[in-house]
């Protein structure tokens, strides 16, 4: 499947991996109607496509993101909509989450490089990724409540990915904090000192990644994420019969050939 | 709105802030019915009046609060209700679960300052607050069950707080920690050695929430409460129509204007 | 009540303990058929009898456990059942996680012995316990995404013992990582370096369950297993009148004179 076109982002295929930037570097590539836009149509393209099997999530020119373009939200006008009309504020605002849910459920693995502002909506993104680097000077926070405003489509997702203890002193104090504390936090999952560090992080990572069988990685991943949303047995018995797809699709007896041989399995490259 | 008058309590109003105190030091500040009584009394004076901004809950004489007065409720006599009759012994137990989950939900951001015994009901209350900080030295933990009683409206909230897995070895050791190991645990959010070190850590922590608009600390409070309690799509849409609401009200156009500006915002004291 | 018997368990009641070793050493302890069913019916007679208050699960020889068997399920044959027939993969996939759910919810405290390979089904194992304690280069991991397999019946439980953010990572990379990492992942509660270390972990651990009484003790494990499971009220209420059955009980009058007295109350051997 194609990939759409975009003016936002930047978008470069390397087999199985799809490096996905970021790209309103002008504006710390803070979240536009264009870029929401353009990653719902890219996250669904990707979704659709299984010979994706990464994707490494940055922000050119080292920011991450600054979070959501107020400025163009202010200049789209905010009088209240008539009776019975959709609210734009709130259905802009929803389209946030929405976004971040699609990108958190991807069936491919999202590799988040956190560097600069990591702010708001940034915020959010390393918060869906299923493994997040961060510089340890990266700057982390929810700034929105300080301008009068509930970070409302991030805030839950900071919930679900550090627990309401740390997230609550986060979210009502508006702190900013480093990449080293977000480690600290188990906010991400590795810290970097320099472009070097970074690319040696993300060659393991890929590495290791790859070593796991495409679509009993998505499955996974599918599993996992039920445990928050489903009754314990009714996961377990989800997960019992995608078990047993798995054990009699392709890639069961290539991976137990390949360790019982003691090689690499074909889709680790 | 004027608060309660109070006999085991003791409120200061300080502008924003209203400093709560527990006040039995002779019982090492013990949960009894006229505490619990008097601390829902207040409690919900503080959620009716959005002028309170942070409650400073502190308990008087070096220690937060050794549990509840077991002493008073085996006075009370335990013979079983007779049929149809509520059974005394269970709503006295309940209503310290009621207490605590209306601590946890208050508008207003709750700052537990833990020394001395924060034991039972005490461990309870560090458990709802928004941001926790203790003494290195004080000491945690859950006695009940080496006293043939289980720990019934404090577990709950320690699952909530530190995750299943360490709140299952503590409530099944009785084991008692040290403020540091709070910390390790993501139990408070920092520690301090002495009155000094405590007086700097609540100035600090009091000009951050400060900063913070009031009407969208409140919002996203209840934003994230919600997380555990509704299905991620509902807490999202919920938030998306609290988000429209305060984009149109008194605190976003203040709090915007005063980040172009570069200055604080009128609610920053 | 007596205790099954079994071929590939080893038990020993010491007191109100029973020490429970997977017995396999060939195969690394792995989980075959006879395995689990002896488990199962195992676990259903701790479950029934009062008087086995702690549980120590280890494994034979140096390891913990290598995960199910995969040669035994292979050698069972892998074609698809016929129209209205249960699947036995499926089943079999299943009966692992009803193992497991059943080892987790034990009245009795669980105690998780982790050296050599606590892999897949060990692993499960491990996120089941109430305590676990982890020789530091014992080694961890879940290898089934390497072989074209999802890690069906135990992912679930990895996050529930380590939470999303750090689950993620480790089910879509297939690490393997050592006890010591578990220490710091809140996987296990603490880490030993030699058999010596183990058995003073294990002897001070054993005195402090001990020192609870032991109906508290269950009590206080099913209501920290419900928070999960029910609304946080639907908690508190059962909580409650579980609370006023205890104190009613035979323990609560002995463990509170013990406490006023100043001596051990005498469920504490």
């Amino acid at each position: 499947m194609d990939l759409p076109e975009t003016t936002t982002l930047l978008l470069r295929r390397e087999s199985g991996v799809l490096h996905l930037t970021l790209n309103r570097p002008d504006a710390r590539n803070a979240l536009n109607a264009t870029m929401v836009a353009e990653l719902n149509a890219v996250f669904d393209a990707i979704a659709a496509d299984a010979t994706i099997r990464v994707v490494v999530l940055r922000g050119a020119d080292g920011h991450f993101c600054a979070g959501a373009d107020l400025k163009e939200m202010m200049a789209g006008g905010l009088k209240a909509p008539t009776a019975g009309e959709a609210d734009p504020v709130e259905r802009w605002s929803r389209s946030f989450g929405a976004m971040l849910r699609k990108a958190g459920s991807l069936p491919a693995v999202l590799i988040a490089v956190c560097e600069g502002a990591v702010l708001g909506g940034g915020f959010g993104f390393a918060c869906v990724s299923d493994i997040a680097l961060a510089h340890r000077e990266a700057k982390f926070g929810m700034p929105e409540t300080t301008r009068g405003l509930p970070p409302a489509q991030i805030a839950p997702f900071v919930v679900e990915r550090i627990g309401l203890t740390q997230a609550r002193r986060l979210c009502l104090t508006g702190a900013q904090f480093r990449g080293s504390e977000a480690l600290a936090l188990g906010l991400v999952h590795a810290c970097f000192d320099d472009e070097a560090g970074l690319q040696a992080q993300l060659a393991d990572t890929l590495q290791q990644v790859l070593r796991c069988a495409p679509q009993a990685n998505a499955v996974t991943k599918d599993i996992i994420l039920k445990v928050a949303r489903m009754d314990m047995d009714a996961v377990l018995d989800d997960a019992a019969a995608k078990f047993a797809v798995c054990v009699r699709g392709a890639e069961a007896p290539e991976g137990i050939a390949a360790f019982m041989q003691k090689r690499q399995p074909r889709w680790a490259s």
